[in-house]
């Protein structure tokens, strides 16, 4: 199944569902009890928006060894988390807004897994039953600031700094889906979920022996390689097999 | 005024206000339109909880001298931010839980700004606009995992390592209030606010020039010198003057 936000000539945002190319109005909660209506609103009549607020966004670094190599960096022992404000989400087709404070803001495509049952220590062979589903995520970086600062909070933090979308789908298997990331057409990073150096199943026992997770928090799994700089104009598209694209264009704010 | 939450024989959750040493119930939301209730409920009769959930919260390190310091550190040249996870927030008299992956969890007492308003870009000469008030915070840190992970997410993140009360003053003067930290009745940490590296407004400047703040965020805004470590059995209590005392016992899990 896939769920959505939309939004339909300017209403507020709505819970929807996709069958083929109709959204239907869902009722309740994802998370809990809900009822599906009929698929009545054609796809490309409405707006979508971030398919979910989530309550927190743990990030994971460095968990491709291309990646870590392209970086200059060891793959580290453990998955080296970090958090990103949920502040920074936007939805399909916002702009992404290159911050005055950088002057150079790299695109990262990303799986994202959205937790859908709360847990606190969840056993690897358990993990994937606190799966609700699966977005695409860009976790966009101002790169100069994540060398400077240390912590990568700023650099990873500002508003614009995290599309998801466009959809959750619940039935993917995750374990071997190709991630791509375009910029005006040209594919920039290309990666399996297989490469993973942390799988899902490990990263939701690291990160549930630290933190509850709670039904809309998400995991944003690492970044394949190929990042590069992104500017004013540029149209980042984020495509991960058997989940869509999410597509945003970039501009000065 | 003092905001809290509170629970009478095990109910759940309520806003209150409180009258001297008495409760009474705020109908509607702190943060928009309420309604204050007769102060009925004896304060010695409730159990108190965290003040407020916090969408975001974002902390600073190094914001004072001898702090940064004692820690081998610079004072940082722009403010040193990271975030907490909000499922790291405990209350009044909850214990903070040691965790099995760290040898060294230290206490870090700080004055936490509660933000009253949305606002992005916000100027140092309006951001106190944007306060709705202030709490005690207790910035809790496993130390041997901060200089182990480089990033300070999970050192930081453990669920308990935000404790948070005994509630919200609205009327404090934050400009030079002490800051103490005791534990087992023994003062270990002392400071004055009025010694922070980056004040009041230049922290919501800072960070509003990263990402919206919004109402019920909140910012610890850093730890005077002090900080040492704790062990099951200990009771930390950080008194800020003007607000009141937060207490919390430390405990194995």
């Amino acid at each position: 199944m896939k769920f959505l936000q939309f939004s339909l000539s300017g209403e507020s945002p709505r819970t929807g569902w996709l069958y083929q190319d109709r959204i239907g109005v869902v009722e309740g909660s994802i998370f809990g009890e809900y009822r599906r209506m009929e698929a009545v609103f054609p796809l490309d009549r409405v707006r979508l928006m971030a398919p979910l607020h989530p309550g927190k966004i743990i990030a994971v670094g460095r968990n491709y060894v291309e990646h870590a190599r392209e970086r200059g960096a060891e793959v580290p022992e453990v998955p080296l988390i970090f958090l990103k404000p949920p502040s920074s989400v936007v939805g399909p087709g916002d702009p992404i807004l290159l911050p005055p404070q950088s002057q150079r803001v790299d695109h990262e495509a990303e799986l994202a897994v959205v937790i859908g049952k709360r847990g606190r220590w969840i056993a690897p062979e358990q993990a994937m039953d606190f799966v609700f589903g699966y977005t695409c995520a860009n976790d966009v970086t101002a790169r100069d600031l994540q060398q400077k600062d240390g912590q990568w909070t700023r650099a990873k933090g500002f508003d614009t700094f995290c599309p998801l979308g466009p959809w959750i789908e619940t039935e993917l298997d995750p374990f071997d889906v190709l991630i791509q990331c375009k910029v005006n057409g040209e594919v920039r990073q290309v990666g399996s979920t297989k490469e993973m150096v942390f799988s899902i199943p490990q990263l939701i026992a690291y990160i549930s022996s630290v933190m509850t997770l709670e039904p809309g928090d998400i995991i944003l799994t690492g970044t394949p390689a190929g990042i590069s700089p992104l500017k004013a104009g540029d149209l980042v598209e984020i495509d991960i097999e058997g989940i869509g694209t999410l597509s945003n264009p970039v501009k000065e704010p």
